[in-house]
């Protein structure tokens, strides 16, 4: 069976990472600094973030030029997230998609600075590329980045101890350090392109309950899958003695979990039905759904 | 004898921390985030940053308020500047202005993402509190800060070996460090009060040259001066076998430069001579000529 949401992120990627590359290159940072970064940029993921962005833009019939640069930054704040996770003082990764992560590629300073530049300029793609609602956009994206968005996150999951996490406790969690930046790439998104209040209510709405579902999806993957099927490495909560859905409600309860916050973010989505494009964001819960499904 | 500039920085110091503690607040970012945010922004330090700022927006007439914001962001950015350079894998500092710096207060990963949650509010500060001209002052605050800004300097200053460092190598890390922050808070202001084009280039040539001079009159001090004098520990330069300026031409050349640089910074001014003001950003620069005198 054919899934819209695979098919369209598919035939995105190359343009996403073109951008991404273009961009950078625009700014003209010299020397190890840009190698770092792009080092991070460059190296793969699903750009899902700048996925979501693009598939709000045509959604709402917008040119897609104008998404562009929003588009980017998202990716740049992940990647600037994903390389301050790794370092020694938060999860110690020495490996991140199969290669050394910054710090072991670079040196720890330059990975931190290179996270810092990633984090600023992010912002710069917004002020120098962009011709979007910078205002009301700039707000819902630094929200969803900063201290009340996902780097609260990742304090919450640097400091929430295993033995004290329940599930709304790792709700909370997830809702920071996932599903704000989903609602920065969706509601953000939105707010970029002038969208109706109504449809920026909706798109949150959607990414709040899409943000969860996928963070419960991975952890149920981490112990019922193999490391051939997924890709990647499992069975690391377990490892780590991690606290996660399925140890707290099994791994049935955590699917029917995630099967929830689908149907919440489908139904949140229901009134901007209409186009292929909502299809898309539909097919990307079907997704979470049947990794689920195809890969225990 | 008076220094105007002493006299203004000491009568807006309160201001300006009664106001940095108000966004904060506004901000709501919870529990031991908020904690070592606050406690890296409370404490002390000159307020030269957003004390830059105020003055050119009274140097340029506009409502005091209007500037607040964005004084305000350029001191999140300092503190979080100020709490990486600290971190182990970088200056590996215990201490910051007499008190255990972030990362010993908290923990080293609850540092790194206060200083990242600062780098990111500073600009939720700008798109939710600021009334100036978002998308001019933006690009001057993003480009000072990231990856072509004082990020870049700090790369610089970790890569560059002392035995490679020239008179001009150590003014581009300076200027990278040091000037481009003051740019923001002088070029910046005034794009962000909607300036005209000549002002802003005129306090852009003034930041570039004061920066530099505030360092290099750093360097000499740490030779020449006495921790009772200076108050703060003296000859650390020299322990780290760092080659400075005196290093290099001598404390006379040295102070021939700064000297030097302090005459371009008031002549890149004259233009915008007339009011009380404008002697306040004259008196920065003999500020930095006295200091020398007075602490040697």
């Amino acid at each position: 069976m054919t899934n819209l949401f695979l098919d369209a992120i598919s035939a995105e990627k190359a343009n996403i990472e073109n951008h991404l590359k273009k961009y950078l290159d625009l700014l003209h940072i010299p020397g190890v600094l840009h190698d770092a970064m792009e080092y991070s940029l460059s190296a793969g993921g699903k750009r899902l973030r700048p996925f979501l962005a693009i598939a709000v833009c045509e959604m709402l019939g917008k040119p897609r030029e104008l998404i562009m640069p929003y588009a980017c930054a998202l990716e740049f704040i992940h990647t600037f997230s994903l390389i301050h996770d790794d370092l020694p003082a938060l999860d110690n990764d020495d490996l991140r998609r199969g290669k050394p992560s910054c710090h072991k590629a670079f040196r720890e300073d330059i990975a931190i600075l290179a996270g810092d530049a990633l984090n600023t300029d992010a912002f710069s793609l917004l002020f120098e590329f962009g011709e979007g609602n910078l205002k009301k956009a700039g707000k819902y994206f630094a929200k969803a980045v900063g201290g009340r968005g996902m780097t609260l996150g990742q304090v919450y999951d640097c400091t929430i101890p295993e033995n004290e996490r329940t599930v709304e406790k790792l709700d909370f969690i997830n809702y920071y350090k996932t599903s704000e930046l989903f609602i920065a790439a969706t509601a953000g998104a939105a707010a970029w392109l002038d969208a109706a209040d109504d449809e920026i209510s909706a798109l949150e709405e959607y990414a709040s309950n899409l943000g969860i579902a996928f963070q419960i999806a991975d952890d149920i993957l981490d112990i019922t899958s193999t490391t051939e099927k997924l890709g990647k490495k499992v069975g690391s909560d377990a490892a780590l003695n991690k606290v996660t859905y399925p140890v707290l409600i099994g791994i049935e309860g955590a699917q029917k979990a995630v099967a929830d916050r689908v149907g919440r973010a489908e139904a949140a989505l229901e009134p901007l039905k209409g186009n292929r494009w909502f299809e898309v964001f539909k097919g990307f819960g079907e997704y979470i759904r049947d990794i689920m499904a195809k890969n225990s």
